[in-house]
């Protein structure tokens, strides 16, 4: 099988031009197939804020009213996503921005209020890759946005690491796939003070037994269960790490 | 040659969620391969007068410096394009949002500087359908935001007639292309206070004679040159209409 790398960056990376430059200079250094999935957290913040909107976060997660929803669409689906694809051209890299609503890609569900109502937040029931194999095989470069829709009109905020295991997951059954979790550290850290103490082999039991002394926590968590999942599902490798390792290889590597 | 359909469809119909919603029902219908161009004028506005951006508008064409760009990127490449997706997609068609930046789509280049300086405003220099035809083989619908990219990475704002008429002339070197420029009329009028007085044929030398006396006048002139420049360049049939005539192709037919 082919072999088509899918790379996850985060917010922080994407809202810094300086590190995003750098990321994609990276980026179209890998041979091959590939697939760009980007967050973009704080630049909608900074947006609702300018536009008198509150922001309100769950544990990490976005309460995602009709207002906010707006704005995700806006600044995920338009000016981030739309940004990368024009600076991925001008490297020579035939992108394509996408929602999840775009050919189908990826159909949620909204959530279903429990003690918490998270509004228009989508959980992924399934991903559709037949058009997108059609422009990869023709060497073009999806770039995915945050964002997923019902099916039903709606489009929906779901999170960048959830999409990237899923579409890993989905891909892993016609490419060999290696997904990279882009951050601002090199791998995941024993001691959160110490930037080179990377947990270079990370396999499940150990995962659960840091877990259980706090070595890894917060949001660490959730990440990691989105590249174990992808793991356990046929992804031949997930790689955690920052984009400057992108080519080298190095980081958390999940077992 | 197969037939293809590109409809164009102004801010004011897309704006309004009831107006969009009647649009949307009859471009599903109409059959075969299609296109749809979407503008986003007011919108963009509104967004701007939101965030403190003023709007400057010169010979109805929108001043884009800077901050313009990020609002329009975010409007039309966001908001507008994709709320428009997932509602083709609830309507089981296949539709994928793009810009010109998208499949290195629409290429172009700032407009120069002369006593007006639009800012980022791109002239179109090139329409690249490769990647395109591929994805319109297998039932997809593009749906086009107004703007189109440099090649250097910037993205810029572009008019949306002129892009409809631009792809069209580009695909009709592959298919039959049948161009509806759809407003809120039903036609280009004889008498602006009578919505009946459609012209319903229009040629060069009539189109011409109504400008000399007044007849047709302001915006209704760059769209009719741009008709006309489709027209001549190989595109089947140019008609300028009401959404609610999409099916029944009355109208004013460029001769």
């Amino acid at each position: 099988m082919d072999r088509l790398t899918i790379v996850k960056v985060g917010g922080k990376v994407v809202e810094n031009p300086e590190s995003l430059n750098a990321l994609l200079d990276q980026f179209c250094r890998i041979s091959g197939n590939k697939i760009l999935v980007h967050g973009g957290g704080r630049s909608a913040t900074e947006m609702a804020t300018k536009l008198g909107i509150e922001t309100t976060m769950v544990e990490g997660r976005r309460i995602t009213h009709k207002e906010m929803l707006d704005v995700v669409t806006m600044v995920y689906g338009g000016l981030v996503n739309k940004k990368i694809v024009a600076l991925l051209q001008a490297r020579g890299c035939n992108a394509i921005g996408l929602t999840g609503a775009d050919l189908d890609f990826i159909k949620a569900h909204k959530r279903p209020v429990t003690e918490i109502d998270y509004g228009f937040v989508g959980d992924v029931d399934d991903v559709n890759s037949n058009e997108l194999r059609l422009l990869i095989n023709e060497n073009v470069i999806p770039v995915v946005a945050p964002l997923t829709h019902d099916g039903k009109g709606n489009l929906l905020n779901t999170n960048a690491d959830t999409i990237a295991s899923e579409i890993a997951v989905e891909f892993a059954r016609y490419f060999s796939v290696y997904l990279f979790y882009c951050f601002e550290k090199k791998g995941v850290l024993k001691d959160q003070k110490d930037d080179n103490s990377i947990i270079y082999d990370l396999d499940l039991p150990l995962f659960q037994q840091y877990q259980n002394d706090g070595t890894i926590k917060e949001g660490m968590i959730p990440k990691l269960d989105n590249g174990f999942r992808a793991k356990k599902n046929g992804v031949k490798e997930v790689l955690i790490t920052n984009h400057e390792n992108l080519a080298s290889g190095r980081g958390t590597r999940l077992m």
